[in-house]
């Protein structure tokens, strides 16, 4: 069978969640949290199916959900999102990305990706047509805007951005946000903004979303995941925010591609949404585990990188083992039994590097063991 | 915006449901029950959220859930999946479908559907990069077979069957899958058998599933669905049933779309899957409302077609009016009252006929109220 995704095998997230369940290792590789929902959001998911919701909503999404998320963004962004043309309920993250991309770009065009960019943008870009252009992040992972420039070529149509940022944890300053605009504007580039991790941004700094500034926005399909914000990943439900030409584009295609999401969940999260606290409350539930988290590896020759978002710890093994990112990711799942993803797998070209991602949405048990066992590495 | 679907609106189930819900009509036009599913559905996707089953399942789906597909078709058709290698988990039929076609054919292959056909069909195909090419039913929807033969080029590459058949109500006989299969074969082409209403045959008929013929199966991505099954339409899990190496490359494609389903909601649906009863009365369930339906319409100036399988009736309405069959439906609709979808919408060359599909997934009383209107037309 000829394929269009020639390189591609099984994500590392799937070949390492597997590794872990075979070797009994403590899984912090794949993002997930290993803790329960809110078991309020439970309930209103059996209420939803028991007042019969269960049959297909809109395509575009449960009316009261799009409406509790245009409220949201416009409250926390200043944006002026309509909850009847611009908010679409996606199957998940990963197919607002996937249907934004195949609604922006196509054959011979290119899409810039800054690296390490999370797994599925460049067979995303492949299969709509266009060309993935991988642009490194500097050695302390900020993006590097002169890279970027000298990236654009007369064929760019896209940018893919992310923040906060996975796997490095890094969250965009202003600063950043000013400098996509200006080359978003001169080069009248789509921006595809990947926010999955907006409610976990710490020590106080905000999220600067695309949604923020009218003339990004303009230009923005702003892509979120309820799953992250409410640990229910395998929920899959999310949105993708759009003005209402884009959105109109990024519609046309949703509907032959998953028409519409589980409707009990959709009345679920949408009364959900009614109360602020559980968003509100993630950037410090999540900055408490980081800094346990932290504080347990500090007696570890790990080197900690920075944290600022996300809820993935990166850190450099070099004091630790000369094996590349992938060998020494098996090697720390088989061995020491704590499951890491390497970051040299978010690379077109991997760097000389010798980083590992860990996730930190897990119970204060779970993070506990996993620093015993890495703490037995000298 | 540049779009891939130039000529793509919204799709006629989501224009007719809001044109219905408009006017007050009754809604039989997008083919959903509108009556509860079974209460212990429900309770198990309570049961499987309560027990913790919120996170992301493996990528292909819950393991229990493909080994209880794969053993229902092995014993129904004597087919030989494995749960592990040939069974992927899909966010509804929709979706299923797409991937499954950029699974396997791209720029300049030719996709052969048979008209009138699904409206996601064409779209699916265009956005692969292949052309469509429709090929008419007889005049009283049958499967034209050397109306197939005479499309099939050097650049034919795949084929969509669907049976039973919506819109038209139609089941595929067995001469119909060998002749399918020598086509197929002949040809060496690749097979999407959308069987969404497999267990929706009336009369005794059998299923003719491409799974049931070894030459077939081996081509074959079969495409299925439980939200038709279960009457849970919104509920968006679906499945896709394919050999190892058909399942590899649509797996590779699936990963990078939606990645995987409603975790819960599979949970649920692999431990419902263990009693046959639900399934096995469901073609018994509708043809009981097919015949009640069909007697009430019989005093109307509605000639009925005839139907064998899922939950459509067909009719030519050419004693009562003259207007084409969009501005019929929408006539329907807004001045008698009941929604009803017209074919021509399944077509890329509208045919000059007087037929519409009503869906009669209804209540007893929604069928009764919707032939009392329909009994007002002279
Ligand atoms: C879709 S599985 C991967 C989860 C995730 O976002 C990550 O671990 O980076
Ligand atoms: C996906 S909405 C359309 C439902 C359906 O399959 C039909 O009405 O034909």
């Amino acid at each position: 069978l000829p394929t269009k995704l020639p390189n591609t095998g099984t994500t590392i997230f799937t070949v390492m969640s597997a590794l872990a369940a075979e070797h009994g290792a403590v899984n912090l590789g794949q993002g997930f949290p290993d803790f329960g929902a809110d078991p309020a959001l439970l309930q209103l998911v059996t209420d939803a199916m028991a007042a019969g919701h269960n049959q297909y909503p809109p395509m575009t999404g449960v009316p009261a959900l799009r409406e509790a998320v245009a409220a949201k963004l416009n409250a926390l962004y200043g944006a002026v999102y309509d909850a009847g043309s611009d908010i679409t309920i996606t199957a998940g993250g990963t197919q607002g990305l996937i249907t934004a991309l195949h609604a922006c770009v196509g054959a011979g065009d290119e899409v810039l990706i800054i690296e390490p960019a999370y797994d599925s943008y460049d067979p995303a870009i492949r299969l709509a047509g266009a060309v993935p252009v991988g642009v490194p992040m500097t050695a302390d992972y900020r993006i590097d805007w002169p890279a970027v420039r000298a990236a654009v070529t007369p064929r760019t149509r896209a940018i893919v951005i992310n923040t906060p940022h996975n796997p490095s944890g890094r969250v965009a300053t202003r600063e950043d946000v000013l400098e996509l605009e200006r080359i978003a504007e001169a080069h009248d580039l789509f921006v595809i903004s990947d926010e999955v991790y907006e409610h976990m941004v710490f020590d106080g700094a905000p999220h600067e979303s695309v949604a923020r500034r009218s003339a990004l926005r303009e230009r923005s399909f702003l892509v979120s995941s309820f799953g992250k914000t409410f640990h229910v990943t395998g929920w899959k439900v999310g949105f993708v925010a759009a003005p209402p030409a884009l959105s109109a584009a990024f519609r046309r295609l949703h509907q032959y591609t998953v028409f519409t999401v589980h409707t009990p969940t959709q009345h679920a999260l949408a009364a959900y949404l009614a109360d602020p606290a559980p968003w509100q409350s993630l950037s410090g539930f999540y900055q408490a585990k980081r800094d346990a988290f932290r504080a347990a590896l500090a007696a570890t020759p790990l080197k900690l990188l920075p944290c600022e978002g996300t809820y993935f710890q990166t850190v450099d093994y070099s004091a630790v083992s000369d094996l590349n990112e992938l060998d020494f990711a098996r090697w720390l799942t088989t061995e020491v039994g704590v499951a890491a993803i390497p970051l040299s797998v978010f690379y077109q070209q991997p760097q000389e590097r010798r980083h590992v991602r860990f996730c930190f949405a897990k119970r204060d048990e779970t993070l506990a063991e996993a620093a015993k066992r890495l703490g037995r590495l000298a």
